[in-house]
């Protein structure tokens, strides 16, 4: 077996400790003479998978008691239109637009009410997070939405925006258990864990209680409806059990680890690695304006697209995998997820130096 | 490794040979030095993944080129809700009841139009199929529904319903894939993966391509929009990649076991092994009448419900678990899926004969 360092946005890379866990188990899931894949989601093994998970989860993040903690299908882009379903009692929602999920989250929100944009990066293509400190947030907003990581520029909300009240809705997909972070602050925070914590097919939704209601404005699908997998704890129909199943195992890997304090100190000395470089050096330029960058998604170029080719070419040679930057973007981008080791990172930046030297 | 004989209604035992497959490559996918749940599913290896399984999937259906197929997460609940919205014009839709699937269903489309039960089975705690060749369909009834195989009640349609020009919408997933059909009399085919093919998070859909629409009647969230998969080709946003590559392998699996012929000629035998002895005992009774039985999900009683219990926990230690039967029918419940291998069944039957001997 030759692993790689893969460097994907998502669909990304797993601590190998827990692949080699999975491995063992597949067949015979803990005695249980069946693999997790084929175990009824009403069983008891399973049901005890579900329940360690929410609660390690509750532990890593600190969750105060009056919020919720649902696993849903569908990924964040169909959170984009049970997000305004759920919320809308005004049917008005304050959106700030840093990227691509943002601005496809807010279009999702104008097919049931009045979306309006209350800050944008869109005119430096979002290299930047805007000043979030006194926008124009409206006295009837139902809420205020981010993405508050944007995987495709590189950039990170590092203060969130003044709300004024109202509820903040946060996409934390691509940052998603990376730091330490105060819920509190938040009305409803999610994710699709296939960045940052899992295999795709899961969204984990944690929600305010006061903001989980029955009297929808809309005509809406009972399984859109958060309430009823609050009501059903996630199970109201087969959940997406092999998800969870891996979801929990990384969760027990990050408690192991040392915690969110722990991982936060990890990402930042990775990040530290990769953003030095590209601080001394002219050779390759950092898509994300400084105050504004993302530990997890670092997104650079030299300038030149064939150049930038070759780049990613080579790495792959190298054992430096899908390294290639957003369409949107272009140039390279490393995302540097919790299961990417420090070893990958300085393996990328001896990859770089080595580039530029046969390349300036 | 000491593997049971699992009878689960689903998430359902799935072939042994492709579980040590999966458990070879879990960790570096032929050669491309990770997991398929760390890959890009925009990466190559995946699009060759996801193509396959469609293109075996039609190879095995034969499924005819009017068709798209579509694979989606949500489960088949979500499809409840998608499926009105899909597909009314007139806001009208007529559905037979034969359980509690086809039930939810129905209800869900009573939250977009005025859906109208046609035939009903309730009155005998849908133990049978009601007769459907002359229904009162209405003119302007924008589709006829049926949950074709009934996982809790163990009946199945061996007769579609005449709907009378109507589109006919069939929720397939418990019998999907257990024998050839003739997909062109349908207008929607769909099934959750989870019992018949792959592990849970995973819906296929078979659309007729005329029934798939942009100018839908209620405000619709992209995701549930079956245009935007069918435009996108499943990747409008990350799907549920493991599921699909399990559901692949499984349809490589069933073509090299001869496809769906030999499959049925397998089921069909399996379940005769099955019906046989309980037509010759008075000690177990079958749940479901005669001519509406199923050949995936096989339901009996003792008629004693300490005695049931007492079977489902000897069976237990004798190998033989997930039996135990819905609480709607009590009773036991024997799942024998296509990957359940006729020792199965035998193991089954023997173990039955032995209860029954014991507890006479």
């Amino acid at each position: 077996m030759s692993r790689v360092f893969n460097f994907s946005a998502g669909p990304a890379v797993l601590p190998e400790e827990v692949l080699l866990e999975v491995q063992k188990e597949l067949l015979d899931y803990q005695g249980s003479g069946m693999s997790v894949m084929e175990m009824s989601h009403r069983s008891k093994p399973f049901e005890k998978i579900l329940n360690d998970a929410i609660q390690d989860l509750k532990d890593l993040m600190n969750i105060p008691d009056n919020y919720k903690v649902i696993f849903v299908q569908g990924g964040a882009s169909q959170q984009f239109g049970a997000i305004p379903m759920n919320l809308m009692k005004n049917k008005k929602a304050d959106y700030i637009l840093t990227g691509e999920f943002a601005t496809k989250a807010y279009k999702e929100a104008l097919i049931f009410g009045d979306a309006k944009v209350v800050a944008s990066s869109q005119d430096k293509n979002f290299s930047y997070i805007p000043d979030c400190s006194s926008l124009d947030i409206r006295d009837d907003a139902d809420y205020v939405y981010i993405c508050e990581n944007n995987t495709i520029y590189g950039t990170k909300f590092h203060t969130l925006p003044n709300t004024k009240g109202k509820p903040l809705v946060a996409d934390q997909s691509s940052c998603f258990l990376s730091e330490p972070i105060d819920v509190s602050k938040y009305g409803v925070i999610y994710a699709g864990v296939q960045k940052n914590v899992g295999p795709a097919g899961l969204v984990i939704l944690i929600i305010r209680e006061d903001l989980i209601r029955d009297d929808l404005l809309f005509p809406t699908p009972t399984m859109l409806k958060w309430k009823t997998q609050v009501d059903a704890a996630s199970l109201y129909n087969t959940p997406n059990c092999w998800s969870i199943y891996i979801c929990g195992k990384v969760f027990k890997w990050l408690k192991a680890s040392g915690g969110l304090e722990a991982m936060k100190k990890k990402n930042e000395e990775k990040a530290s690695i990769l953003y030095d470089y590209l601080d001394q050096t002219t050779f390759y330029k950092c898509a994300a304006e400084k105050d504004s960058r993302s530990m997890m998604n670092v997104t650079f170029r030299t300038g030149n697209e064939e150049l930038d080719a070759k780049f990613v070419e080579e790495a792959k040679k190298a054992g430096i995998v899908s390294i290639k930057g957003h369409r949107k973007v272009g140039g390279m981008r490393a995302s540097i997820y919790n299961a990417m080791p420090k070893e990958g990172v300085v393996a990328l930046v001896n990859f770089m130096k080595k580039f530029e030297k046969e390349n300036k």
